[in-house]
C-alpha cells in the first residue's frame, strides 16, 4: 500500500481509473474527465502515446498532447495515468502525470523499465499478453531495483486459443499476483475482454476477487472512439460499474 | 430455465453443487453431504467414476458406489449429480441421480453425448480443457439434438501457458456462454484454479460475471482427499464462500 | 518396434499412411487407394466413424461402411487403418482393419482406450489437441497397460493463440516424444496444419525432425472431400511429398 | 532476397547464424568465431547486449563489447548480426555490425523498429512468443515504413500450453511468413526449444519446411556458457547440424 497524493493505492478502497483509449483533443478529453470525476472515480487515463500494433493507425497526440494534461489537471484534480513508450520521452511526461503507465508491449522493454524506475514517479506496469507471472514480476524487479516501491500491478488479458475474445482475462493471473507480489494489483476489463458488453461484468469479477483498482476506458460516444471503440464503453455503463461495483465491493469488506 | 424438482436451474438463484472429487465410502460420503446440506447447498457431487489421467491413480469406486448414491438420496434429498464415462453405463446410473454430468475429457465424445441426451436425464456437460467456446456449444448439440433441452453448460478452466494454476479460469468464456447459448452456465472454480487459497475468490468472480451456479469441491478433510487434495477446500472455506457469495449475489440482484 | 505383416512400424523406414479423410462410397475409396498404393504408400487411411465438431455435418458411413475396407483389403492387400469412436463398435471392425485408430477427441476417452488395448491390435493413439506430452503418455499407458504394446503415437497440432492454422504442428512434442515414450511417432501434417499448401513442407519437417511415419489426407479432386476439404492434397502434391519426402529421409540416414 | 556485402539472404542457399547466446570476453569470442568460420557459417551473433527475464542475470557486456566486434571482424571477416535494445544505442552500435537484431522481447518496441529502420542496415526482427503472424507482419511494417526493407524475419518458439520444452517451435508460423510476407525467413531452434538434445533436429525440420536461414547458439563448452546454457550446443553438434542440414537442403532443391 502507498500513497499518492491523499489517496491510497492499495488499501481497503478500490481504486478506479477512467477514461478513453487515447486523449484525442481538448474537448474529449475535458468532457470524458467531467464523467470520470462526477460517479466518483479518482484517477484519469489520458494517453497521449497510443502504441498500436499498426504502424498506420492513429498514434495518439504525442508530446503534442501535454498540453491537454497540464489543463485536465488544473480543471480537474483528478490523478493523471499516462503511457510512455520511449525512454527519451520519460523525463518529458513526468512533469505532467501522477504515475506512469508502462504497456503490455513494453513489459520487456528494460531500458524503459529501468527509467522509470529511476524517476521515483508511481509506475503501473501492465502484464504483457504472453508473459508467465513469473516473468511479469522479473520484468517489475527491473524498476524497483531502482529503489522504486511506488508500483502497480495490472492483468489485461492473456492470449490464448479462444478467439470469442480479444483476449482472455486471467482472474487466476490477478489472485496470484494478489498472493504472491506485494504490490497493488489492478485489472482492465476493457482490454481483457475486448468487448463492450463484457466489461462490467468483468470489472465486478476482477473486484470480487481481490483486485485493488479497475482502468477502464470510457467515452460519451464510444462508437466514435479513435481507438479500441468496440471496448469501450458509454457513460451509463459506467455509472452501472460504480454502483455494481460499489455492491461487490462491500460484499468482500471493502468500499470502492 | 428450468426445473429440476423444485428446484430452478438458470433463474436468479444461483445454485451450489459441492461434494468430494470422488466418492471414498459411506462414511465419507455422507459426513461431506452433511456439510453441503448444512449450508444450504442444493446439489451433491457424487463421482463414481474418476476419468484419472494417470491409469495407476485411483478410478472411483465404479458401479460398486451406486448403493452409496441411493443411500445418499435416501438421507438428506439432494440433488445429486454424478459423472458418466461409458455409455454402457448410463442406463444403470441414471436411475441413482439427477443429474447426468459429462467431465471435460469427454466432451468430444460423441456416443457418450448421444446417449446421454437419449436418456431424458438433465445433462451438465463441462467444458473441454483445450475447446474453443464454438466447439463446446456444437458439442453440446449432440446432447440438444436428441430433444434434450435440460442442459447446464460448465466452465472450468482452459489450458494456457501459464503454469502458476492448473488451468486458467475463462471468466470471459463464462460470459460468452451466458451471452449466446441460452443455456445455465455454471463454473467450477475447484478445476478453474487447481489451488485452493484461490477456490473462494474465484468462486465469488464467477457469480459476479454471472455464473448460474457454481460447483465446488468440498472434503472435512481435504489434504486426506484421494483425488485432487489441492483444489479441495474444507468445510470453513466452504462457509465463507456461502457468506460472501450470497452478498456478491445480492450486489447484482440475485440470491444464492 | 514392431512389424505389422511384414512392415516394420519404428524401423529405418519413415511409413506412409494415406487416404480421404473419410470413405464416402465403393468408387472413392477405390480410386484413392491406387493412387496411395501407386506412389507405395503402405497403409491406407479408412475411415467409417467421422467424429465431427459439429452434429449436422457428413459422420462417415459407420458400420455400413465395413463391406468397402473387406473390398479395399482385398483389392489391393495395403495395410488399412481406420478410427473407432465407441467401445462398443471395436469388436465389430477389429476384423476388417490392421490397426485401430483413436482420435483426437478421443484420446482421454478411457473406456475406449482401455477396449482397444484389450483386443491385442496394432493401435495409433492420436494426440489431443489440448494435451500435453505428459498427458498424452499417460493416456497411452490406458492401452500399454492391457498387455498391447504395439502403440503408434501420432502428433496432430495443438491448440495455441494462433489462428492463421488451424492447429499448431508441435515439432518439439514430436521429437519429445521420440525421446522419451520408446514407441513409433508418427506426424500428422493435413491436420496439423489445416492448409492445403503446408501439407508437403510439413511432412518433410516432421521427418527431417524424426518421424517415423506420417498420415496424410489425399484425393483426387481435394475440393470435392465431404470432410476436410481445405487440408487435403492431391495426387500430384502427394507424389511430391513422396519424392522429396525420400530425399529427405535419406538425408538423414533412412528410407521410406 | 537482398544482399549483404556478397552473401544472398533468401536466395537458393540457406544461411547460417551461429554464435554464443553473450559475448563473454575477447578469448571466447575468437574461439567461437574460429567453429563457426571454419564449418562454413556466414554469419556470427555477437550479442553484447542480453534482454533478461530477471534483471540480476548476466546481462552482457553493453557498449563494452564494441571493441570485440571490431576485433571479430578484422580477424574473420564474418557477418556480424549484433541485439540492439534501446533507441539510444542504435547509432553507436551500427558501426561494428553488418545486420541489426530486434529481439523477441522488443518485437512490438516501436520506437526502437522506427530507429532501426532509419538507419538503412539490414534488420533482423525476431517474432514475438505471444504475437500472432498478423501481430508479427504489422510490427515489420513499423521498420519498412523508414524506407528499410532489408528486413529478415526470424521464428523463435510460441508460448503454449506445453512445458516441456521451453516453448513451442510454431513450423507453421515460419510456412506462413514464407507464404505471405515476402521477406526471408530464418529458424532460431535453439530458442525455439529450449533443449540442446533437439536443437539440431528442430534446425533440420526448420530447413525443410523452407527456412531461409538458421540462427544458432554454439560455444565449444556449452554447459560453461553464462546464458542459455541448456540450449547452447556443442561444435560436435554443429558440424552435425551444418553436414545433415547440407543433405537436407538438398533433398529440396537448395544449397547451404
Amino acid at each position: 500500500m502507498f500513497k499518492i497524493d491523499n489517496i491510497e493505492i492499495g488499501g481497503d478502497r478500490v481504486i478506479i481509473i477512467a477514461g478513453p483509449c487515447a486523449l484525442e483533443n481538448e474537448e474529449q478529453a475535458l468532457r470524458i474527465t467531467r464523467i470520470v470525476k462526477g460517479v466518483g472515480a479518482q484517477t484519469f487515463r489520458a494517453q497521449i502515446f497510443k502504441p498500436r500494433t499498426d504502424p498506420d493507425s492513429f498514434q495518439g497526440l504525442g508530446l503534442a498532447g501535454l498540453p491537454i494534461l497540464a489543463l485536465l489537471k488544473r480543471e480537474t484534480g483528478l490523478l493523471l495515468i499516462t503511457e510512455v513508450l520511449d525512454p527519451r520521452d520519460i523525463e518529458k511526461v513526468c512533469d505532467y502525470c501522477d504515475i506512469l503507465q508502462i504497456g503490455s508491449r513494453s513489459m520487456q522493454n528494460f531500458p524503459l523499465l529501468i527509467e522509470a524506475g529511476k524517476t521515483g514517479k508511481p509506475v503501473m506496469l501492465k502484464r504483457g499478453m504472453g508473459a508467465t507471472i513469473q516473468d511479469y514480476l522479473s520484468a517489475a524487479k527491473y524498476i524497483t531495483n531502482q529503489g522504486n516501491q511506488r508500483l502497480i500491478l495490472c492483468e489485461r488479458g492473456i492470449v490464448t486459443f479462444e478467439g470469442y475474445t480479444r483476449n482472455t482475462l486471467d482472474i487466476n493471473g490477478l489472485m496470484a499476483l494478489k498472493d504472491i507480489s506485494g504490490f497493488p494489483v489492478f485489472i482492465d476489463p476493457s482490454h481483457g475482454t475486448g468487448r463492450r458488453e463484457m466489461v462490467v461484468r468483468a470489472a465486478l469479477a476482477g473486484i470480487a476477487a481481490g483486485a485493488d483498482g479497475v482502468m477502464v476506458e470510457v467515452h460519451y460516444d464510444p462508437d466514435s472512439s479513435l481507438v479500441d471503440a468496440k471496448q469501450t464503453i458509454s457513460s451509463e455503463q459506467f455509472s452501472e460499474l460504480m454502483e455494481k461495483g460499489r455492491s461487490v465491493a462491500e460484499a468482500i469488506g471493502r468500499s470502492m
